[in-house]
């Protein structure tokens, strides 16, 4: 048994979807949760920037004493994973990827399955190549959106510019026959209603945060990492910057919590 | 005469529209450009947060002997010009809000003008205070357009989206009546076209960029800060991040430089 939190980071606000998977999934366990609010979006930067800036936050992370850490981001997740592990190889680091991947098999069966994410994200590679090594037959056509993060922001998630947007963005998937695509962003879940109606009902949405609380879960109880039973959670945030996480916070996780600012810089 | 540079920085690319316009005005002078792409957007971030970045920029434009500096960023000119100047009090720094309401005040005939800009230059009040201070008489109207920044940098300026997106914020300005809007955003005059199109051919659009520049020329000639006749000027740019700075930039300054990368968290 282990009662330290679990830390989990995000360029900004959008990870909030993966904490409240977490919450749903591992009620127990204390969790510290890190949005770079001052320096969001990753996803139009740079390898080595987004690098730099996940290894600040994991040593910020580290002084919260935290036993895991969840990479909520997908362009960390993409594309700074081994780097990460290898930084920082005695914490066990759980992304969004692999489960993302693994949800997308289960769901497709025509083998033809779309992927939406910022650029970084896309032109990666990292959900392709992990969806080729799981089943060689899958075919991928992928689809940067970095609309979608702004509309998201502006809660213009179900008028008609998102609609056009989402149009436009996805009927070359659709044109493809797709019977699934995975939401390779954490902001993209709060388009989802949107996106489903563009691509049809036919087609199967797969949101990675679930399946990254599952992998939490699976590896805690692996390692007999678990909360003790009826462990009093406690659940801390920070970010960056502080304007209008209380706001995007209540909407996301439906609690209000107020975050403390940290100068991430330092670490 | 003084050959130094002058120092130019923006949250990002759309300061080059800035440049471009010093450029045109002053040939002759050297320029250090300095874009935080790293950490763009500025707009939806706090006051403290931009200052903070602000100041850490301008202390890299010192060691590279900059005679004088221009913030190309409504989101700073509005928010931290004050805190900026007390700072380096022996630095001559010309902000754009200024020169955007002394534009503004020319164009109008009816006294009632829209204000366009990201949240943290509308919600600073800097650009209504300066318009209602030269003529008390004005009616400003304001409207923060943070969609506008993303459409800009995807390219979209003129499509169905750009269109629904611009008459989805602006409706509420042309029913007020006004007969100029200001630019207050260095990325919005890419769009100018397409605004254009929505607010009709009755209303000025002032682009602040442009008196910028002719600000900045009468101080050096107040000055004789100016280079010297016939001096060969160099135009150096820096990022804090290097994806999409040479394509951008061809893209709006119509010639080909390329930037060196800067750890900006350093200073």
């Amino acid at each position: 048994m282990d009662n330290r939190p679990i830390g989990i980071f995000d360029s900004g606000v959008g990870g909030l979807t993966v904490v409240k998977q977490v919450v749903k999934l591992l009620p127990e366990e204390s969790l510290v949760y890190f949005g770079d609010t001052a320096r969001v979006p990753y996803g139009s930067k740079g390898k080595e920037t987004v690098t730099k800036f996940s290894s600040q936050i994991i040593r910020f992370l580290k002084t919260k004493n935290v036993k895991a850490v969840v990479i909520a981001c997908n362009t960390v997740s993409s594309n700074c994973y081994e780097e990460l592990s290898e930084e920082f190889p005695d914490l066990p680091i759980t992304e969004v990827v692999t489960p993302g991947v693994e949800s997308c098999i289960a769901a497709t069966k025509n083998k033809i399955v779309g992927l939406i994410g910022t650029y970084a994200t896309v032109s990666s590679g990292a959900y392709e190549k992990r969806l080729k090594a799981a089943d060689p037959e899958i075919q991928v056509y992928k689809k940067a959106c970095p609309l979608f993060v702004p509309l998201a922001e502006e809660g213009w998630v179900n008028n008609d510019v998102a609609e056009l947007t989402a149009r436009k963005y996805l009927q070359e998937l659709i044109d493809k026959n797709i019977d699934s695509i995975i939401l390779g962003c954490t902001h993209y879940p709060t388009l989802k209603e949107c996106i489903g109606r563009i691509v049809g009902e036919k087609v199967t949405i797969v949101d990675p945060a679930k399946a990254t609380a599952v992998k939490l879960k699976e590896y805690l109880e692996e390692h007999n990492m678990l909360s003790e039973k009826g462990h009093n959670a406690e659940r801390l945030f920070y970010v960056s910057d502080k304007s209008h996480f209380e706001q995007i916070c209540s909407r996301i996780l439906h609690e209000n919590y107020s975050a403390e600012k940290i100068d991430i810089e330092k670490y």
